[in-house]
């Protein structure tokens, strides 16, 4: 297979240019001095076109042409050309020199947004927003095939297939649902003291319950390293280097636990994926929605389970006792689940979470559908989170300039979060066929649990989709039910049994 | 200038991809976990190769011809060209398949010489180091010019210009100097008292202290950042990103200290070029010699002065209660000075250090002038050992094997340290002209000092070389006269004076 050896050859280079970026990215959010910034862009800027080139040359095109067509590929082999190729493809629709552009606008923008953020005044950012998505809109149609809705690039570009025809029943099931669900808990959540979460606990004390938590996850330390930054995150530079961040927030304890959590089951499913399968393109996990499920697993369906703390919240009493040394486990899991309309994305509940996504899955749909222009964004922001969450912002800061995505040019990601969500409630549901989840939890035995995602997920990376892994585990093509489902009985059972 | 431009778009590549090696590189030495280290060296060798071919492209070739005839360069276009022609054509001397078995090979032998350190077995490592001379010894042969010698073509290519005609004379100067300089010192320094210096401090009091040091230096924070390596070092991504390491052994506590200034003094350097130099082929400090020019400067010059710690030394007796508050700062200054016979380089004083790389020099020459074979080198080296410091090591984990240097192929690079302490006395000769040295420590205007240091060395990068700027600075040509004398002055001072 001379074809192929080459082809390796040339991926290598790929990979080890993607390698290096990856880790001065990840180095400039957690470790780089404040000045660095400029020179330091300038090194990924060079490194991106780099990749970029590399990618789109003729000898790569031809390569994967003649590999697409080969029969004797393995499976993993063509599923490595498949991934490569739809990557080689989504570059090409973008012109080099406006490529350069783009990035040099992402560059900044982040900072733009973020001044704008902090001063609470959208107009600041809206220019750069504009330019952002009428660049977004322009790269995602030359991608499209005839007929295809540029928006639909975008949403496959996340999560293949995932595209509005999918997600327009999921978002309107989630609406109607979870807000009848809110509603319904109002009353019964109203008295439910979730005070203590605001306690003062020092820094010092936090990281070193975050430690003890991701030991007690599994997360393998000979393996991946943890570091601190603004915004928490996962990274990794192969199956044997995966990294993640917290954030340690002294009036708020709990964030930097769940926070711990969340990207352990990321970090998780990065180090469970197979040796012949990292540094290749299908090395990572298969999407973000994928990803988002294994994080929210931990996170919401494991984490804030009261079997999950058995073992584990004495602990949390000796380490933290200022916060949680009077506060029994069960008043403890009542407050980290109480369900309440909230401003904040990253502040939600578990069940409010996904109205959050729709808010801006919705909006994102006018504004590629022309039928919202970003002047009017602030406004429309608003209002939507009044109508789906009954609550109005009361500045931008709380509204359409908290998250830093669009800055990024990330139009069509936030679905990937609900879908996570749902994906997560679909395989759990197959899972406790095999596994007694809850007794698992409350023996310890988390390590089983995570056998099981390695079995049926983590090893296999990015050789099969979303979709595809669904079906193969749960014998059934997505399913949202599964998640409305999972919440009623989750949060009836907490909030409505009369306990 | 057409030709320039597009030459700088070329030079970039090799500068981005130079900066993701400098970063990996830290990385494994610093943070990376324990297992990634394989997969992670197969991105380093790839980018080293995508390094090597960028430099060797015929394209680059052409137009470095091109500029190198330009009369219309400045004088800062003139070095990076002249600095790029140097690199590419020490790389041109090496074919690429050789260059890839020697990165190979250089790569494991470090490994093969801690596991023969480890066990104080020679033969374990000798292979390997046979393997690893044969090859540099052939690509200095391929590099030389005609009747030129291959071991100068190495020390020139470390120090340009300070070949065997120059270092030979400097080494036998040191020689007589300084060996009949320790004898004269024996008796007074013998009941000198540096056993504190092995008292017991934590890693983290070291650490604060350590801290403390560098802000005294002036290592400006918003441009660098410190870690900790089990060797510790200095390095940059570029002028905004100077990054330097420190090792606590908790029953050493002076180790820290001093190298916390030496690595200070590197990282000032860096800190202190132009920022029109930076992220360009002359962007870094000239050589290994002017560069530990300054470090030594710092931790020896100024570091074991009196002087030095009149205004920080009741913050290391608070900060290292237990090891120095009973300790006067008279007393501590004899104690780190003191000089005496001792079997490893790193852990010698001012005095001996450079006889420590004399050894080195003269066992290189032999082996490169096939007077002495590997398999006899560790008799060699205790022989010589005894003839120059008068003491023999009884292992050859004392002896032969307690350098990584020719494990990594850096023959040659030796002299440069006993050239940086012989930079240093030929400058600080100069600087007394202009400035109250002592006075100015003793009032804690460190940044005097290193104003002076930058104006006249740091800001120039790599535009001129060591003994061009020697020679701006003093008005001469290298002088090693200076370095005697100074260790002459100081140690008699110190020991002899009667005080």
């Amino acid at each position: 297979m001379k074809t192929w050896e080459q082809w390796m050859q040339k991926q290598e280079r790929q990979m080890a240019l993607q390698t290096a970026l990856t880790l001065l990215e990840y180095d400039m959010e957690t470790q780089a001095p404040e000045e660095a910034g400029k020179y330091t862009a300038r090194v990924i800027g060079i490194l991106n076109s780099m990749l970029q080139e590399e990618t789109l040359s003729e000898e790569n095109r031809c390569m994967l042409e003649k590999l697409a067509g080969k029969k004797s590929l393995t499976g993993e082999q063509a599923a490595m050309v498949r991934q490569a190729e739809r990557e080689r493809k989504r570059l090409a629709a973008i012109p080099a020199d406006e490529y350069r552009e783009y990035s040099e606008l992402a560059a900044s923008s982040t900072g733009i947004w973020a001044r704008a953020r902090r001063e609470g005044d959208f107009s600041l950012f809206a220019p750069t927003l504009e330019k952002m998505l009428e660049m977004t809109k322009s790269f995602a149609a030359r991608q499209a095939k005839k007929g295809q809705d540029p928006y639909d690039v975008l949403l496959d570009d996340y999560e293949e297939t995932f595209t509005r025809e999918t997600l327009d029943p999921f978002f309107s099931l989630l609406k109607s649902e979870l807000t009848s669900l809110l509603q319904e808990l109002t009353s019964a959540v109203q008295h439910v003291d979730d005070s203590f979460l605001y306690r003062h606990c020092s820094a010092e004390q936090q990281r070193q319950f975050a430690g003890r938590l991701a030991d007690y996850m599994g997360f393998d330390r000979k393996r991946g390293t943890t570091a601190e930054s603004e915004h928490p995150f996962t990274t990794n530079l192969h199956n044997h280097d995966v990294r993640f961040t917290n954030h340690f927030y002294e009036d708020q304890p709990a964030s930097a636990i769940f926070t711990a959590i969340h990207e352990g089951g990321h970090a998780l499913y990065e180090q469970g994926i197979r040796d012949d399968l990292t540094q290749t393109p299908v090395g990572g996990g298969t999407s973000c929605g994928m990803h988002e499920s294994q994080s929210r697993f931990y996170e919401n369906v494991l984490g804030r389970d009261e079997n999950f703390w058995k073992p584990l919240y004495g602990d949390l009493q000796e380490m933290l006792p200022e916060a949680f040394g009077d506060v029994s486990l069960h008043e403890f899991i009542l407050a980290v689940n109480k369900p309440q309309p909230s401003l904040i994305r990253t502040e939600a509940d578990e069940l409010t979470y996904s109205l959050h996504i729709l808010v801006r899955y919705e909006l994102e749909k006018q504004l590629f559908d022309g039928d919202l222009q970003v002047r009017d964004l602030p406004e429309a922001w608003n209002a939507k989170m009044e109508e789906v969450l009954g609550i109005r912002p009361e500045n931008d800061r709380e509204g359409v300039l908290q998250d830093i995505h669009w800055a990024q040019g990330s139009f069509g990601y936030f679905p990937s979060y609900a879908l996570g969500n749902a994906f997560a409630a679909q395989l759990v549901h197959q899972m406790r066929k095999a596994l007694p989840v809850e007794e698992l939890l409350a023996q310890g035995k988390l390590s089983v649990i995570t056998a099981y995602l390695r079995e049926h997920i983590h090893q296999y990376g990015g050789t099969c989709t979303s979709r595809q892994l669904l079906c193969e585990v749960t014998g059934e093509d997505f399913n949202p039910r599964y998640y409305v489902e999972y919440l009623r009985e989750k949060f009836t059972g907490l909030y409505l049994s009369g306990e």
